[in-house]
């Protein structure tokens, strides 16, 4: 009874919060879980980046500057974590210069950073620090609306098949996907004002440019990307 | 004796623990303690962001790409945390698209957030978490570097002299001060290879545009920027 109340009960509580601590630890840093691919995979690394990361910087040609080059902080998705397709879709205002610039010349690129993640120690620039830019098109998606319907089979049968044919045909069903993978990973965004012309994008990738290691950029094609294992 | 082996013993191994379990939570958790300005604000808002981020996407007009707009992840300072002058200062490697991009235009902006910093807890593109984008021209600094200096000075007297004044008169001042902004917070910067033709360059800002809060871009001067109190 005396060595279990002196020694045993003292030990018990030791690795009792020991236990808790690391519990707290690994929830707190959660991303430092996180599995990097091998480095040699340049299509599996750079869609874990655009898988994990939730945010980045959407650059366009600015319609207030003259086509000077404007980075904008955009939040984006493609897809559930680890359940992406490599697409990055956002949900933009035109209240934002960003939107207007895209929709003014499409030509845009989007960047993005492992330093987020947490799995980075060394400097943000140092080449084991993996760094990646898709450039590309950035493209809006046409929702069915049924109030818009309505309003254009005012204006004649024939605009109404139309339209539909061009919403359906035009990437409705891709608009679901992206609106499910945008809304999925930012909750916040379906609470998000209705009057502020919010539009759902994507990024029509061109090229990759992809830095997870020295020896500068790695070679890799749009194809490999898109089909690389999540 | 009974009372304090069985419950008071105990009762300080758990304070002991949770005491412990904070301390690590903190240490984890630094940046959480960075006190953020007013946001009413707008230019200490703007510089405190340019001053507690380390990394940006500083984007470019695409050389490769036909003018398209080309972002990259770049680690950049404007001086130590909380001395800094508003300036952003970059590290750059011809080897990398981006200074060869600068080079040929100098248009460029610079993006960073707030979320890095751990101040945020809403989505990084909610107007609460900050946004900063500074729309300006990149523009190299030279260093005085002996070496170039003789290789010159073969060429002709009247060369050499107009070389230094160029450099002297040119900005090699504020070249020193750029060296010590990025190589104080990036103190890996200094081991970086040599042989990369590795060049200084700085932000000459035009534009700023800032989301702090609610209610769009706020209105903000370049000179209330750079005349802010940090």
């Amino acid at each position: 009874m005396e060595l279990q109340v002196l020694v045993l009960r003292p030990i018990f509580f030791f690795f009792f919060f020991v236990f808790l601590t690391i519990l707290q630890q690994s929830s707190s840093a959660r991303v430092l879980t996180i599995t990097k691919p091998d480095r040699h995979d340049y299509a599996a690394s750079a869609r874990w980046l655009v898988s994990q990361n939730s945010w980045g910087v959407l650059s366009t040609l600015s319609v207030d500057h003259k086509g000077a080059p404007f980075g904008n902080v955009v939040s984006f998705s493609d897809g559930l974590p680890e359940k992406g397709n490599g697409i990055p879709y956002f949900y933009l205002t035109t209240l934002d210069p960003t939107a207007r610039n895209a929709l003014k010349d499409q030509r845009a690129s989007l960047a993005i950073s492992e330093s987020p993640l947490g799995t980075c120690t060394r400097d943000p620039m140092n080449p084991t620090c993996s760094k990646l830019t898709l450039t590309g098109k950035v493209k809006e998606f046409f929702l069915i609306d049924t109030t818009k319907k309505l309003t254009v089979k005012c204006f004649g049968l024939y605009l109404i098949i139309m339209f539909q044919l061009l919403i359906l045909e035009g990437g409705s069903e891709e608009a679901e996907v992206a609106k499910k993978a945008l809304f999925t990973k930012h909750p916040e965004m379906m609470d998000w004002p209705k009057d502020h012309d919010f539009r759902f994008f994507k990024l029509e990738i061109i090229d990759i440019f992809l830095i997870n290691w020295y020896g500068g950029a790695k070679p890799i094609t749009v194809d490999e990307y898109l089909h690389a294992k999540s």
